[in-house]
């Protein structure tokens, strides 16, 4: 088989224990489908910061650049929180994106059976949630021009939203074509009574809807998809949104399924580049005890496989290995009811590799 | 007593209707309590613009400038949304709170025990939920220049998001001083990890903070918060943040307590002046049926009586008056579990006049 090159990024805080377990995933594939991986380890976010002087070397950002695909696990915590913009592991992620061209994040927000109960929604309301949020990703606010002045309120910061039409055809295209693979719903979220960026995303929304004649399309306001997604989550299939409407939203969305912990997300570019990591972050307070859930990690490299790779099969392999260890009872300390039964990082990893 | 001067402006939609209810709640605590309430009606939204061709006439703004307190309906309406920007409703709420001066939006979210089930989320995480968002309301980014021009990309939009000190002081101070008098916990809201804006609103909170020695701070990451709103409900007392930020958060505060039909709010500026308002919308689908729940607007009332008037006295007599009414099992429709036994706005204003 051809050799993929992945691009290891484990990170801070559980970050190193869950990419841990998704490697040895990666290697059964290989056994079981003869595939071939090249791992490439590079430095990132905290502790890149802390042995290079900078959350994103240009190293790590090489590694990434040869690779097929990225698999990341999670960066940040406190020790870096008070650091100047610079020095901070947000900076690198805001970077590695810009870097990498990954404009588009999908994030999928499931129900996991077995963690219903999770969730502090009625299991009733829960009920058939499956939705896929599409977050534009290297625009919007998060990278216009921001900067302070003295004005006659004290001092006065500005940050700067920017969209043009080129770069919001291409997310909520992508947006119509997942849709299309799916239940064919796209909800398109902006604040179109207020915003100038919003208005402009509608109007080409609008323009592009057409050529996607078997979606059926709804505007939302990002206020009021706030409140849908409580009241009618299971009614959502695709959402597409700009970038920091995004960041709330499918946060929102991955809360109220209950599996945070399992989550997985893809952040994609032009041409099957991906980057891949779970939703959840780098949980400092459990770092290093062995207990954290590698989950989320490890459909992390399923939806690489699906989404990258092309490798369909084994991304079901996985996925079918994950239910069945769940099914059979096994948690990790997050997710169990009865956390004196809960087992570790590594046995969980162990037991989804042997149900391969 | 003293004449008191309140501007009604009834909007679109139900507003005529719930507002309607209110002003017999405001004539009642007249011979009650021997107040004198002077109303001055105003055109405003929708029913302007058809009207007078402008959402916010200068006449309406005179009414309210000259009057102590305004009780607001709700404006808006399918009718009106494709407009240019200048003649939708939206641009005349914006426009009344900048003309007036109301920076300051205070929404409650609390959870009326007959609505329990009402709610999405389950009712033990949601026992105890009582939180007041403190959304600031006259800058950010709603109110930073807009504008398009032509780039590579093609044609690009901005938004501009301005915060200064002053602004960003104000807003917090209320947020401090309204947790004083509750549970005494403040959740600053922002995304200081990426925005400028954020950051100056965060640097400026921890030097207030001081000030307020008995108030337990606690900063909040917009995406963590939309998070935390559903896993945790009832751990906050009062969350301060920014005006887009306040937006998306208060809706989706008040939709988990699934009381969203009987929410009010209250914009306040400088002083005891206040503009009072359902959270509900103008509702268009049920407009005119008579269908409509004036209890939002009638607790407005309370909230005028109490923030603006310091009528602590009659708010408290208001509110007995709607849940002794609720208690007795009445319900219009959108509240009420049989629909077949449910109540129209008038009686239901009936129902509450007389109880009080
Ligand atoms: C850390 C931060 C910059 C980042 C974002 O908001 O994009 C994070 O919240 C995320 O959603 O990946
Ligand atoms: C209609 C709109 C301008 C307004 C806002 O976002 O401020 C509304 O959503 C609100 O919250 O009062």
């Amino acid at each position: 088989a051809e050799v993929k090159k992945i691009a290891v990024i484990a990170g801070d805080g559980i970050g190193p224990e869950v990419v841990g377990e998704a490697i040895k995933v990666l290697k059964k594939t290989e056994e079981l489908f003869g595939y071939k991986f090249e791992l490439e380890h590079g430095l990132f976010g905290g502790i890149a910061i802390d042995e290079k002087g900078t959350p994103l070397p240009q190293e790590t950002l090489d590694i990434c650049q040869r690779a097929d695909a990225v698999l990341l696990g999670a960066v940040g915590g406190p020790k870096w929180d008070n650091n100047s913009k610079e020095l901070r592991p947000e900076t690198g992620l805001l970077g590695i994106r810009k870097a990498l061209g990954l404009f588009s994040n999908i994030r999928p927000a499931v129900v996991f059976d077995c963690l219903k109960d999770a969730s502090t929604l009625k299991p009733e309301v829960l009920e058939g949630t499956d939705l896929i949020v599409v977050r534009e990703l290297t625009g919007g606010i998060y990278f216009g021009e921001k900067f302070r002045r003295e004005g006659a309120g004290g001092q006065e910061a500005i940050d700067t939203c920017v969209y043009n039409v080129q770069e919001i055809e291409r997310i909520v295209r992508q947006g119509f074509e997942i849709a299309q693979k799916r239940r064919k719903k796209l909800a398109s979220v902006d604040k179109a009574n207020v915003l100038e960026t919003s208005r402009l995303w509608r109007e080409t929304v609008n323009k592009i809807a057409p050529e996607y004649p078997d979606v059926e399309l709804e505007h939302v306001l990002v206020d009021n998809c706030a409140m849908q997604l409580l009241r009618r989550p299971s009614s959502f299939d695709v959402i597409v949104t700009e970038n920091m409407f995004g960041d709330i939203l499918s946060d929102e969305a991955a809360m109220l399924t209950g599996s945070i912990g399992m989550l997985s997300s893809a952040s994609l570019g032009e041409g099957s580049f991906g980057l891949y990591e779970p939703v959840h972050g780098s949980a400092p307070d459990i770092a290093g005890q062995g207990i954290s859930n590698p989950i989320a990690t490890i459909l992390s490299v399923a939806l690489m496989f699906q989404l990258t790779f092309g490798y369909a099969e084994a991304a079901e392999v996985i996925e079918r290995a994950v239910k069945q260890v769940l099914d059979a009872g096994h948690r990790t300390g997050d997710i169990a009811v009865d956390k004196s039964q809960a087992i570790g990082t590594t046995a969980m990893g162990d037991l989804i590799v042997a149900a391969m």
